[in-house]
């Protein structure tokens, strides 16, 4: 299967941020998400060095190193390439999608998070290989980002030809307001990595978003 | 001529530390410095984010195209590998050099911080192509680096067959201490940046360091 094929099948994105979850617990919370089925896991640490993220992610790589497992570094190039991940993910202020292109080559998978439609095309026509659209809800994890809410992942859905994945705040709440708008994807950190059980959560997101 | 032929010929490295100028006087002090004949720069920008470090990095690089010039990204390979940077820097707390090394390949230059005779050893043998070795002096640039002397410096050059370059507060009431123990290299970063002329002081360091 090439990787659209498969980035096409994929509904739940657990974006594992590391801020959220205390140092010596990473590897269990991980273990805990894999193990409840979770096949699409990106590794978010902005606040360390590099050396540490590359230790981490070498860590996290190996517990996501099951073949049904996608495995995204978060903002790094040359963290994702040293660890051999399944690819990266971008925000506006990393390296430009080209040039993380050049390096990685064409059979990694480069995503994008997009905050406006320029921002979105931009990334399609680039060859993001998904999209992270939001924020659709407000979110804690990060603070400072703009509610775009629903109808902006919807529109950008149906305007680029590549999966989107609304992001922030999902929760098992408000999830069914993204179901309920032919929304069938979502990204999820903090009701994942958060929750007493990660595992239970993932598990019960999947069987949410499996409905559709 | 190899790359280790052409180090072991240079006796002066500035460290453009972004840092220490204002924004818009990163080209001109860079156009100053290269005029003036300095053929060994390191970019360096701790603190911002990936996407603006390519951008600068992406403009000095063509300020530091002619073949005479060695330009050095410091810390983001990936950043080094996009601009086509002739190498990169690597702090104890980047990227490991064999990980860096797979990414950059043999022929682009590789030089690491090192701060004790462990971390010497330990970058010499996993194939560092010059190491910068210190704190030398006291410096502002880094308040909190460690000062371990010119010995220290003396001591890793007479054990390891890789050029050093003491790095940390070197200037120009100083720098003949290093001379008179017999360490004809420097790396230098406030002294020449922060001058009122950075061409001048360029020219300056390279007399005295010719001298040798």
């Amino acid at each position: 299967m090439d990787k659209r094929e498969l980035l096409e099948k994929l509904n739940l994105y657990v974006i594992l941020d590391c801020s959220l979850i205390n140092y010596q617990d990473i590897e269990r919370v991980t273990r805990e998400i894999v193990d409840a089925g979770a096949t699409f896991i990106q590794l978010r640490h902005k606040t360390i060095f590099t050396r540490e993220y590359f230790n981490i992610a070498s860590r996290v790589r190996r517990l996501c190193s099951s073949e049904r497992v996608i495995f995204i570094v978060n903002d790094d190039v040359a963290v994702a390439l040293s660890v051999d991940a399944d690819g990266v993910h971008l925000g506006q202020e990393d390296l430009p999608l080209p040039e993380a292109r050049k390096i990685l080559g064409d059979s990694k998978i480069i995503g994008v998070s997009v905050h406006s439609h320029g921002e979105a095309f931009m990334a399609a026509s680039y060859g993001a290989d998904y999209l992270g659209a939001g924020s659709v809800f407000p979110t804690r994890t990060k603070e400072d980002a703009q509610v775009r809410g629903i109808h902006f992942v919807k529109d950008i859905q149906n305007r680029v030809d590549v999966p989107v994945f609304p992001i922030g705040g999902v929760n098992l709440s408000n999830i069914n307001q993204l179901l309920d708008m032919g929304i069938h994807r979502a990204a999820v950190s903090s009701a994942i990595v958060c929750s007493q059980n990660p595992g239970i959560a993932v598990t019960k997101f999947r069987k949410i978003l499996k409905k559709c």
